[in-house]
């Protein structure tokens, strides 16, 4: 690809091209890759599990600070990881593409190479796509799984008063990358534990086959952590009709959190693992009787709604900061 | 849902409850519809095909004509029509929302509504979706389609010499309708078969079980033509590396097309019916020992290539017009 040209310059087809000879070679189950009208797959043995998620440009990511390839490793992973929250195994993902005529083409082929790079990672091909233009660049995955046969998909509904909350993953890494970028660090930061959170902001990995182990490990509820730990427990324990009581202690920040709020001097590593979104962590309850499997650590109890019901969360028995988390429209 | 809200009035929560609440009935064959981390459909007896198709405001709509509903029929109607031109029944969709916090939320819910309505139309399901803030509105559908047990997937690169080429739909009606309300004309026009025009631009109602029909019929390739029937032409002759030959006369203007073009004064119906885009009518080719299925009528013939090789399309023999067609990121 003509590393100065933009999208405009190569139009639609020459654009489709361009990204279609960066693929990697499709697996056997892909019977129709990518430039037909539609990608076909060899029958799915189990549930087909759907999700879709979209990335804008300004809101959830800044081009002067992601690459091409952090925004497409960045999509892959928010569309897997809600596949792995309802423990399905990533069977493959399709992209759409908006961006402005003046994008350079080399940014959309390094999309791709992202795109393709964490669906590897997640077990899932790159089968397809479509591109438009628009007034800022907006990447839209939608990815598809398989619920193993006898594996019910676990939904954010499940949790039970007595149930262990276990966590895979870790939180608040994100958001610590996010301040250390606004505050003017960069991915090459000397400190190399700064410029690790840095990265784990730009392209989050998360921690995919632990969705299907804690569905076959009998999780009774499940959500990743997309906008926040406070939030997406609230999430669960509403769906479910109970509270998430989250143990402080078990969820105290790491070293390299603590090490970066001090190097940050006003920042507060404790926020960044109740608020900060997009670590994409998967968040379960487990019955009593059963052993959350391998990457999860306890980090909670599931207890009894209040009087008024409906359910929610709490840090060590008291109500969690309402405000916790990241919201689309909230910043207008 | 409050009719003055904006979607930043209701936030990201209250938008998708609201969303949410408009949805009809799922079928028993979603397991899990829209409001968990993802959906979940029953297992399906066959090949799975997917799709997925971008809508942007000032690119492919306009919000001072088209209302929410139509946007959402739109969407439906370009993702289930690739579904179809593989030969595959429509099964599910999901959808992503990105817009301006100043989006009427009414706006929203009617394009749900029109999202859902034109998905039953095609036989799918509308199973979940996602919301975001941009500074316009772009929808991206995502939709899954099953190939029926030894049906496979009608590529576009199947095309033989010799084979009939045919059509399922109407061509040029969707651009006569875009050039009606480009001229100052609505869709409340008294002329009805203006006013049916400007319907069929703003809200496209494809031929989908012709899909299906076609590939058990035996056809060799299939494309929908959202692009414009010659451009699509042109794709679906380079990928079997034969020369599509149309045939003016099967192809001469409908009276409605011939009645708009003379009201406009300055318009040539013969160039909606090649070059316009957005119709999503299906072409084909069938082998000549074979009987296209009720809904198509055939409109030219697979030809050898010429000396130079590549396929592509023809006009009663003729080359056609290199540029017929929609292109994106051509008006910069």
């Amino acid at each position: 690809m003509d590393r100065d040209a933009s999208v405009g310059d190569l139009g639609e087809d020459g654009l489709v091209a361009a990204v279609l000879s960066r693929l990697p070679p499709m697996p056997a189950s892909v019977l129709v890759g990518a430039g037909d009208d539609a990608a076909v797959l060899a029958r799915l043995d189990g549930s087909v599990v759907v999700s879709t998620d979209t990335v804008v440009q300004g809101e959830d990511f800044d081009l002067a600070w992601s690459t091409g390839r952090d925004v497409g490793v960045k999509v892959s992973a928010q569309n897997l990881a809600d596949l792995a929250a309802m423990g399905a195994r990533p069977v493959a993902l399709v992209v759409s593409l908006a961006a402005p005529a003046e994008l350079p083409a080399s940014w959309a082929g390094e999309l791709t190479d992202g795109l393709a790079d964490e669906c590897a990672r997640g077990g899932a091909a790159l089968v397809g796509g479509d591109v438009s233009q628009a007034p800022v660049v907006v990447v839209t995955g939608t990815a598809l799984g398989v619920l193993p046969a006898a594996t019910p998909a676990v939904l954010r509904s499940g949790a039970r008063v007595g149930d262990v909350v276990a966590l895979a993953g870790a939180v608040g890494r994100s958001a610590a990358g996010l301040d250390l970028l606004r505050s003017g660090r960069r991915r090459d930061d000397p400190d190399p534990v700064l410029a690790r959170l840095i990265e784990d902001h730009l392209g989050p990995r998360p921690p995919y086959p632990a969705g299907e182990a804690g569905a076959r490990a009998g999780a009774s509820a499940m959500i990743d952590t997309s906008d926040g730990l406070v939030r997406d427990a609230r999430r669960l324990g509403e769906a479910s009709g109970v509270l998430l009581d989250l143990d402080a202690v078990a969820l105290a920040p790491s070293p390299d959190l603590a090490h970066a709020a001090e190097r940050l001097g006003d920042a507060d590593p404790g926020i960044w693992v109740l608020s900060g979104g997009e670590d994409h962590a998967l968040l379960a309850t487990f019955p009593p009787d059963t052993t959350p499997p391998e990457g999860f650590r306890v980090v909670g109890r599931v207890v009894p709604a209040g009087a008024e019901g409906g359910g929610g969360v709490l840090v060590d028995h008291l109500p969690a900061p309402a405000d916790g988390g990241w919201r689309h429209f909230r910043h207008r």
